[in-house]
């Protein structure tokens, strides 16, 4: 994988100089439950600009966390999917979703599926 | 808790609404590895600044992940720890150095203190 940026050899300063940011993880989110492409991103509720999706797109992509692949040509259109690192961190919004859960309630629950992943 | 302002009731997102930046889990870090003084989150590798600290620790407070109360008086000089809130933000860091020494095996490997928490 690509090195960020890093201010320490921490494992967690790592991760957040990868991913520590409001909308990274929203995209892998939307990645690990099926969606790939530009406009299904722009959908969901919170709202990203484009600007930052273009951003965060070309961010991971970068790092080697997610890769693209034209589903379309003239013009040209990207799907976006998951690396096998992005895939890993699946644990990560896990654990996130069990936190939120249990102090913020009125939070969704993710279905079973997603937590079983 | 009290409830961050939150762009949907997603449990990911909820929970980066409360700590989707680069430094926030570098302090809970910390705090779960003993520190609880300003100048020991200063001292930290990663080189955050007095002014990202303060307000940090000030958000943190205000959701409810931390509590303050001072060590000493004149002037007053304040310690910081995790609620309970706080403490159970471990399995996501767990989760991040899991990730971070699978792919960036130059990172750091955590105390097993630390991932037995």
């Amino acid at each position: 994988m690509n090195e960020p940026s890093s201010r320490s050899g921490c494992p967690i300063g790592t991760t957040l100089d990868c991913l520590g940011d409001s909308w990274s993880l929203i995209i892998v989110r939307d990645m690990l439950t099926g969606k790939a492409r530009y406009g299904e991103f722009l959908d969901s509720p919170e709202g990203i600009t484009t600007n930052i999706l273009a951003n965060r797109l070309s961010r991971m992509e970068q790092l080697g966390i997610i890769s693209k692949a034209p589903y379309q040509t003239n013009p040209v259109r990207n799907e976006y999917r998951l690396t096998e690192a992005g895939h890993d961190l699946t644990p990560v919004l896990q654990a996130m979703c069990r936190w939120a859960n249990k102090h913020y309630p009125d939070t969704w629950v993710p279905p079973e599926s997603f937590m079983a992943l």
